[in-house]
């Protein structure tokens, strides 16, 4: 059985506008060590796998951008979705184009827009991964929990199925969505739930009778689709139907209520980088914070500034008396905005799409 | 008697960086409605005085920049100060050009970088400064204070030495250094004190006399220059001169101890808009302030902003979770500072010339 890697890379990442945008999305940023999302989650894998094993999904505007990012990637690797819709159907696409080229692929779905820092362990969780995915096994990678999040979806660990490569596998009893406070706290302080980081391993057979199962009608979509592999009539036919498919999430399509769901809780140092926050937390895990607690990328002079994010790129960015504070430099905008609400990033670029600003989108 | 205007145009502003440089200092800053700080001064007293009866003193390095903005002056009303030594040579080298070119002249002494509202109010209180002048009075307009400002030299008020033309006129009983907050408090509760705005009116005859009855040396100096005016011994000889001037307030030079000083307490919306927490202050009362406290200036985006000042020029400037804040961004330097903090931005300039970053400076 050969392993394969489907990177889905649809997103754009608003929460870190105004460095993302519509024409430079997030796994295109070159936010940490001067290499984009895009090419440290490839960089990444490069040690387990043969390029022609990693395949990407992503739309066709964001396609010239990733091949650049990623020459030795043989371009027909690149499966285009007309529109994103939703994991599911991102991942049933990349499942029947393994499954053609190779029955018994497993496939490693991994994300093109996060960031792991101990990238060993990672590796060593992916091979786990497949030995555990080859006995039919639905996988899923599930982050331990650095803190009780409330933006992430949990995983609950049931019985125990042994170790493999000296990581404990468990049956995923449930997938819970994002919690309250509350509930979040019980439930690592309980020691059975990780994150959902939405990173999966399962053989292409396995999940696609899964969607046969639970997705019926996307099942008969995705048939019509593959019948038509390798001839003319791939994109037509892609391009007829997938307006038809259904948004729907894999946790919520399939994951929740799959047969033989297995988690290997892993230790990895994984963020979603999901906002200003979130990267300046990774920043400072990499040692890039100094001794007020700034993490600062680009040039900055400042007086009286703690635990404040400052990431510009040519401009010199000058602060006094700050405090919690996230500040983003671009050619055309400048973010200043506090720590506690840097969630509104997200409000303020719909703010900007409701008054026809698209220059800044 | 004919009365003139000398223009003392030599500061750089060093407290509204990043906007302010050596070579675009603050009288060359659009602030305030599209018009530069020099061209308002020039509005302000252009219904009273003809082109010829205004005279600047100025840097050669900003002399350029200073004729482009008033092409209506004669380029010989420039005078030009081999370098800065303060206001009192700064004044007493305009007074001997004026003494030359009238030896019954009347001088008022004007700021390039200083705001007024209204600007009515300001020429009657010239035009009353004229009278009280021509009796030999040393003439200053002291500012009715606004508040208890820290950040101001007082006058005291002695007694009354009449009226003219509407305007109450004192002797002046003592010029104060800028007090405590408590001084002040007390001073502006009394009635009977007024800011050092740094404006004054004499006879020219009148200031040489205080010159060489203070400042002796510095007479001497200025006779040496004033014998050479009009010939060609006149630029040679002030370069000579110039640098073994010392260094001299007016006020502490001779309006503490000049015979006959008199106040005429104005209140015509007078900002020295020292800084941008002062700009902001002056836009407010221009009535550029939205209804949340905010001054914008410049394309801008915001959430949950309140009570700041915005100055931008090109670049949208996004805004989240602010109070009390100070955002001015320029081509190359954004600044971001606590309002509270502002006067530490003088400190970050001077950090940057520490540094060696003269591009910024």
């Amino acid at each position: 059985m050969t392993f394969y890697a489907l990177i889905m890379a649809g997103g754009t990442g608003t929460r870190l506008w105004p460095i993302s945008r519509q024409d430079n999305p997030k796994q295109s940023l070159k936010l940490i060590g001067g290499r984009t999302m895009f090419e440290h989650t490839i960089d990444r894998i490069a040690p387990l796998l043969q390029p022609e094993q990693i395949f990407v999904v992503t739309d066709a505007q964001q396609a010239q951008l990733l091949m650049a990012q990623a020459p030795e990637l043989p371009p027909e690797n690149f499966i285009i979705e007309p529109e994103g819709r939703g994991t599911a159907p991102c991942i049933g696409l990349g499942a029947i184009h393994l499954h053609r080229q190779d029955p018994e692929a497993i496939m490693a779905v991994l994300t093109a827009d996060h960031f792991i820092t101990d990238t060993e362990r990672f590796r060593q969780a992916l091979t786990a991964g497949v030995k555990v995915a080859q006995d039919g096994h639905l996988v899923t990678l599930g982050i331990t929990p650095a803190s009780p999040s409330t933006g992430y979806g949990y995983i609950k660990q049931g019985e125990s199925l042994g170790a493999v490569e000296g990581f404990p596998v468990f049956r995923a009893e449930r997938f819970t969505e994002k919690p309250s406070r509350e509930t979040a706290f019980h439930m690592v302080e309980s020691g059975e739930y990780t994150w959902n980081s939405g990173m999966f391993l399962w053989r292409t057979d396995r999940i696609l009778e899964e969607f046969q199962r639970q997705m019926g009608e996307f099942y008969v979509h995705l048939a019509e689709i593959e019948a038509t592999l390798g001839t003319a009539g791939y994109k037509p036919t892609l391009k007829r139907v997938w307006p038809q498919v259904d948004k729907q999430a894999i946790d919520y399509g399939v994951m929740e209520r799959a047969e033989d769901v297995a988690v290997i809780p892993v230790d990895i140092g994984w963020s979603d980088v999901g906002s200003w926050g979130s990267l300046a937390e990774l920043l400072s895990a990499l040692e890039n914070e100094d001794k007020e607690g700034n993490v600062i990328v680009g040039p900055h002079v400042g007086i009286d500034t703690r635990d404040t994010l400052v990431f510009g790129e040519k401009r010199l960015i000058a602060t006094i008396g700050l405090e919690d504070m996230i500040i983003v430099d671009t050619d055309d905008a400048v973010l200043v905005c506090s720590r506690e609400q840097e969630q509104e990033v997200r409000t303020l670029v719909e703010l900007l799409e409701e008054r026809g600003e698209n220059g800044y989108l």
